[in-house]
């Protein structure tokens, strides 16, 4: 069995960690760590998981040897903190904005100056479509934002085969969950209910993720929409020779037919013709889908997921199988419901 | 002109009295106070009223001289600030739990001590439907509870007639803005989408005012749901004697046809046959409904509205409009919207 | 492997079946028909299972011989298409109300006159907690009502023990998942969002399938809530004796704890102290609690499932588990989501 | 007293008309029609007027003269239906898409060939705070689509003032309630709850009212939100020369202060910083709002309004006032709620 150690567990993406792993046949969840809820079951802030696990936080400080650890939130202010929980397990998968670009400069624009730049670049981004023969010895693995990973997915077809003229503009739209369990006040349910709420009008920090990863010129708006989980984006881009529907019908085919967590979907007709999150939540795939304009060479790329599965703890978990071994699948073969 | 002083202006309350009151043709608004936001625009929290109103909070201390204070907030632990506030203004309506309850021992039991119990039993309840002629003369109004008033207006032309068997079950149903705009982390989105929450199993604090206005024996549950506004009562009731369903509509008719902001709904086709808040939401109407078992004694009573109006900011207009001899539905004359 | 057959898949109780039977090691999907659909595959409908299945529906008449049947909709009123249709397989779940009621007086009270009145009473009751032994042999098994497991799951622990006064009131809550895959025009969105729809303010059918199993005299309410998924209900019932909090937890406990689809939660602390079916979506678990009123013998009973789950679909696999003697979980291991 | 009539009452813009008129000081409805429900209340299937009204709808062919028709649906197929409609109310407000293109070529492309191409072109575009000298004498007018008023309004300052690059694309998000009342089984609930559904990825057919308006070459995106009202739209474009933030705030407030019913909402802090349609439902607002990127041209222009209302009756009824010579505002003066 695999001894894994959750550092940071309290939160939603540490609660689909555990409930990921928990149910992962080749995993032993060591430990999970809070500094406020040292001591206090996990099933009080995770009620889904009464009844499937007895564990309780731990102290960081009491994190045991591990072989392999999550971090579900920022570790690299404190360096010190950083390295004793590193000694504790070899290989780490962050889920926090820590190490999910490479250039200073571009962090700096997005989130500040960053308290330990040497480690920028450090990481392999933990994307199976994109760099899975990387993660199978990849030690230190940054998972990307939930967004980033619908954008990139979208995109990254045509953008590998050069087909896009390189401005494009990316529209997310994001359930509430991804500002965490411990929002502030303007996300009280009575303000957050049936919002539209435009909080990026235009730079959104995945902004740099997607453009590192496809070498695009990405501008990005977000607006959170009246759902807890769920990411969809919407790429509106220009293609930069004429290409037919059935052409890209069958780039993406040939991009994703192989793999198991993206699914292609771009229908005539049905409830359901392109990517949407309602049927996604719990599940780890990303579904991906596109339109073009006849008459011109606009096209739109879209894509879906569930923010915080294949958008963060089942994405780091798929990253895990692949790093051990193991089938790339399990434990995330939960396909989503419907209706919902 | 009647000059209003709105003490506590920053909460949902608040709000509601600021959309009516600048709307309303008699009234101006003298001053809003808020501790925490004085010098602020109270178009920042309340943003549906940009464009209407120029306000901005004053400090309680710097309440001007009015002619009626609405109290969205308690008072009564501090004397000596109470005494200060009315002093400015000779007519009060208080929106909050302070003065709902006459007993001080049924108040204990369901807020614990009161700071001033002396002040119990010296309001008048604003509640139009029944304490009409009162409330021409009050001069300190407390207006009851979103659930007790749908409650009260549901029970009370069978309590009213004597044809209640005492023993009745309340079962309300509230949004999240009865939670307030404070409310803590069980109130993020996150949290609050999607529940049927159990927050007050039995003994809701409104069953006291529920028996008090109706002399029966109440038991009340009450489940938040996912709505923000609103409030929907079933009153589980036993007939005391034989009574057909024809009887029960002649009763509630009499009751309310002269009532201007009461409607009886009990339809045997539609969409919309028993009261709900969602055609509600913004209007001064409590909706009532009623069914009946053919085989036995049992009723069903149904009563519904908007808390943030007819459970509170509008029912406190109504109750002005009547002490100042105006028409009672002066600035609630909003229908509701369907579909919503 | 357990050869299976569902008649009726285009719906959301088949949808469930597909869902579940698909991830189930130890059963092969053999066939699932649709009149309508004939012909077109069975994604198309519940996209949710794209990538999961090739399946395509079949004309009922071209139903396989099967181990085992799912009926989803009623089969009574045509003798020799049931006929037909059961000579495919030996063994069904039937999950139409046709067989629910044993009595065919209660039968014509709620549902009108029963077209094959000899068939009722001869199927078990699908519910394993009640009755586990029979269903290990039985050929027949009937599916009870979502929200009657519910209530009889909240209540047996206490009418088993016989600590109930018989007259329950229980107050049932569904999302419009219940009303089928081709409801009607009350159930567009813009009409059915939001709403706090009595539908049975009195008398719903679900009360004949709870005093069947509990022997009490049952009114039951019913209300659609603005929810997908989920059924709660709150039973409000009257112990006959004096019983402290610690007695009941001692009882549920006792009732449930090697049940493995059952959890009992009645907590005192934590946003979720009381079953809701939030946490639930997905899952296999009937979630049941209690309350008390310590100055009184009234008592709040409370229970929460899927109503595609374990209000059928699942329970339905649960059972067909116990028949073949597998382990009784098998396929029904999903948790359930927080936050969704 | 102005006497209206409305032809095509029973759907949801019809039910906007009743609710607007019916609360109009200066209008007498005379008639309301509708084929299908001739004799019924019109309160039926507009619960929220219950108490409002005592009309009743009436067959088309039994419209009495009136001063002003308000048409909701298509009337150009059947040009003897509509030669005996207009021949009994000389003004006319037409609030299908049937004369809302100009170009028969353009009106082709979107809904196919016009049954009475000689109507194109001969109705004033509905739109107040462009066309409003036009409409003070215009005999007929064909009010915009919702999701066109929101971008038309939210570019013309840049488009006007010639500092946009001619390639726009608008992202329009809205409520189930622009589906219409007898929308199909995709409208269902269970199907449209919780949904981000592109049903226009490229395309949408109000690109070319906002072309027309305008003079850009839009493309128009579409998705359907999991809300009732509300329409917000988000036009990414480009300047076509250097412009502040500042700039751009004194351009957008010099053509909308003198505008009784466009805000401009455009804020660094708060909760509702862009135009979002919460806050706007029921109300006659249409704001708009803009973001700058400082590193680029690249500008984000955001409109917001509630469908039924500014985005259709509203805007019909501002109309009605304009010609009449009315205070613009009669009858439009909710504000919208906060919260909701």
């Amino acid at each position: 069995m695999i001894r894994v150690g959750i550092v940071g567990g309290a939160g939603y993406i540490g609660g689909e960690l555990l409930r990921l792993l928990s149910g992962h046949t080749e995993v032993e969840i060591a430990a999970v760590t809070s500094s406020r809820l040292a001591g206090r079951r996990v099933d009080g802030g995770h009620p889904n998981l009464r009844g499937r696990t007895g564990l309780a936080y731990v102290s960081p400080e009491d994190l045991p040897e591990c072989d392999v650890l999550f971090f579900t939130g920022s570790t690299v202010a404190d360096r010190e903190g950083r390295a004793a929980l590193t000694a504790r397990g070899k290989i780490v998968y962050d889920l926090s904005p820590d190490l999910r670009l490479a250039d200073p400069a571009v962090y700096r624009r997005h989130y500040g100056e960053h308290p330990a730049p040497d480690l920028l670049g450090t990481a392999v981004v933990g994307l199976p479509e994109l760099y899975r023969t990387r993660l199978r010895t990849a030690d230190l693995v940054s998972v990307p934002g939930c967004m980033a990973t619908a954008s990139i997915l979208a995109l990254r077809p045509l953008s590998e085969a050069g087909l896009l003229e390189p401005a494009v503009t990316v529209d997310g739209r994001v359930g509430s969950s991804g500002s965490g369990a411990s929002a502030g006040e303007m996300n009280l349910h009575a303000e957050r209910s049936g919002v539209l709420r435009v909080f990026a009008p235009l730079n959104h920090r995945h902004q740099a993720e997607i453009a590192q990863a496809t070498g695009l010129d990405v501008m990005m708006t977000a607006t959170g929409v009246d759902a807890v989980r769920g990411v969809q984006v919407l790429c509106h881009a220009t293609l930069s020779e004429d290409v037919t529907e059935q052409d890209l019908r069958r780039l993406y085919r040939a991009a994703y037919q192989a793999e198991p967590h993206v699914r292609v979907i771009a229908q005539k007709r049905g409830n359901y013709r392109l990517p949407e999150p309602k049927i996604l939540l719990g599940s780890n795939y990303c579904d991906v889908g596109f339109a073009i304009d006849p008459g011109s060479r606009r096209v739109l790329l879209c894509g879906a997921l569930d923010n915080l599965v294949k958008g963060g703890a089942g994405n780091a978990v798929q990253c895990l199988n692949i790093r051990m071994g193991l089938d790339e699948s399990l434990g995330l073969d939960f396909p989503g419901l419907h209706p919902i």
